[in-house]
């Protein structure tokens, strides 16, 4: 059932025309600027007009939904916060006072936090959208982070959720998330799909050190070892299934459906990238739609952007998730898309060309 | 006389006071993420502590001042544009058209553009400051682009610009410039200043060939011979004077007494960075009021960051100038100042630190 949405959603995603390429390239050519001197930012203009069809909206209208779930896997000890601090920075966000709410409030975008697997009844938590699949992932150390129906109704979440977004008009979105225990996650994915070896694409995530970096190594090893055996060419839904998250699905899904619906994208850090892999790895054109926000201190996030040819807008050492780094690049694409509607062209404005 | 303006403004700069910056990392540490993980946002915030000594404006207000002057130099063919575009683009400030028009009415950024030397009659222009002090500097292939007296004007212009800066409230600028052969002063500029070779600091400018870029770089090695000799060790006003321009000492002069003023700066390319170069060397003190909006593509512009031991906020493959990278870099340090003044901290929210 949910697959055959899915699938809609995967031939609903139209493939980059690359007339709207060339028609951007030579308007961004005669504004009254040297040729190519603006760099990221006309790239970026060009991408917009690729997502956009040739037709740049007057605004971008922006939001960030951040995918909050608990892993399993953290009871082999590979985080250095406790699971709890799941629940408690959702409240945190229902409250305004983390990075990702100050950050949403000052670059006019709005916040949606999403409940798809915290161990923990929020439920009173009026700011949160509940859509919990379940109290935490399975520890993938012993069995499958999820169930087929329980990957299923990750990803129906995240495709509700692009939905909603696009019935409200919203065309810029960046993706976030918050799960203790998910750069675990990330990096076994990583590993999987990039054919990188697991300790180059794990990371000390919150803050581990280099032992413990090793520890959390060795469960992805072995857990890889236990889902797939020597095999590294897994179907990415399968590995997504295997040693995944709730809200990773979800944002795998998100991916798909804001994809189908037109929507530019801005992955953030690892885990959120590691999402836009799967997504990449089954539709690959959805990475025609999709921004890389920044480039993360996390080791394996580099890997995946690599694999997937994008080029990080930012890179401000940051580590946090939450969709920071996504929302922080806004500004940046924000800009792309004024140029190149509000700027003068050399003939309007008598400016002369080079000689 | 103009001279003890200047040194009354080297004088005024406060040196920047440790405390702050260790009150300030306490600060970050205790808010609701894992420590050090905003990374450069975080070193943002602490630099911004210390300019406003512990009391983080509750709003920046942020400008920007464009500098705009014919060169002498072009003579020698140094530039792809004709030196009339100077003054078209000067034109194309004044009606809005530009990149840096486009950028600063996106953030939310006042725009002064100010005619320090350019070659034509801008009188009409309503929206320009006219401060002209030569139509043009002296071409410094054959004498000082700037008489003493020249070089004098030039300075006070920018202390005064900077005076009236102050007095409108302006708390963060964005430092940018417009003049048609200024990278062949600002490579100059870096040989002197850096010690590194003219052939690494001169670039293609606004997109010369390798050939034309040669002869580039010939016209300040006979300069440089000239004007100095064999000797790399003129004091930096003496090499402002003899190789810089008119809209390159205003700029010196502005960065200065902004210092003095207590004003957050953002140096912009490498024109706008030679000029803060040349106000560090005079009053050292001043780096700790500066940041570096993003490195651009002029191969010389990363010598003169090092060399002020100055990392760049944004590397986006720009080179415009303008102060359009500047700008850019704005969002990124409103952000580190909103996270400062908004985050929650672990107790306020009630979130579990790490174990």
């Amino acid at each position: 059932m949910t697959l055959t949405l899915l699938e809609e959603q995967i031939k609903k995603i139209a493939a980059p025309d690359p007339v709207w390429s060339a028609a951007a390239r030579e308007h961004l050519n005669n504004l009254t600027k040297p040729i190519g001197s603006l760099g990221r930012l006309e790239s970026v203009a060009e991408q917009l007009s690729v997502i956009f069809k040739g037709d740049l909206p007057d605004k971008l209208s922006k939001a960030a939904y951040v995918f909050a779930a608990d892993h399993g896997v953290v009871a082999e000890g590979v985080s250095l916060y406790p699971a709890e601090v799941t629940a408690q920075m959702v409240r945190n966000f229902s409250e305004g006072g983390a990075a990702i709410n100050v950050l949403c409030r000052k670059h006019a975008c709005a916040l949606t936090v999403a409940d798809i697997g915290v161990n923990a009844d929020l439920s009173t938590l009026a700011s949160v959208q509940h859509c919990k699949v379940r109290m935490g992932s399975r520890n993938f150390a012993h069995e499958a982070a999820m169930t087929e129906e329980e990957l299923a109704a990750a990803l129906q979440v995240g495709i509700e959720l692009a939905g909603e977004a696009h019935r409200a008009g919203k065309n810029l979105i960046a993706v976030g998330e918050m799960g203790i225990g998910n750069t675990t996650s990330a990096s076994a994915i990583a590993a999987m799909l990039t054919a990188n070896s697991i300790n180059a694409v794990t990371g000390s995530g919150t803050g581990l050190d280099e032992s413990a970096r090793k520890r959390k190594a060795a469960v992805i090893e072995n857990a890889l070892q236990l889902h797939f055996g020597e095999d590294r060419s897994a179907a990415a839904m399968e590995v997504l299934r295997c040693v995944g998250g709730l809200e990773i699905a979800a944002m795998t899904g998100f991916y798909l459906a804001c994809a189908a619906h037109g929507i530019a994208l801005i992955c953030d850090g690892f885990i959120s990238t590691a999402a836009a892999a799967v997504a990449v790895a089954i539709a690959p054109d959805l990475s025609a739609y999709l921004f890389a926000g920044h480039c993360s201190q996390e080791p394996g996030h580099r890997y995946l952007l690599a694999w997937m040819g994008l080029e990080p807008i930012l890179q401000l050492q940051m580590r946090l998730g939450e969709g920071s780094g996504a929302v922080l690049a806004m500004p940046v694409i924000d800009s792309a898309a004024v140029i190149y509607r509000e700027m003068a062209t050399f003939a309007s404005a008598g400016v002369s060309e080079a000689q």
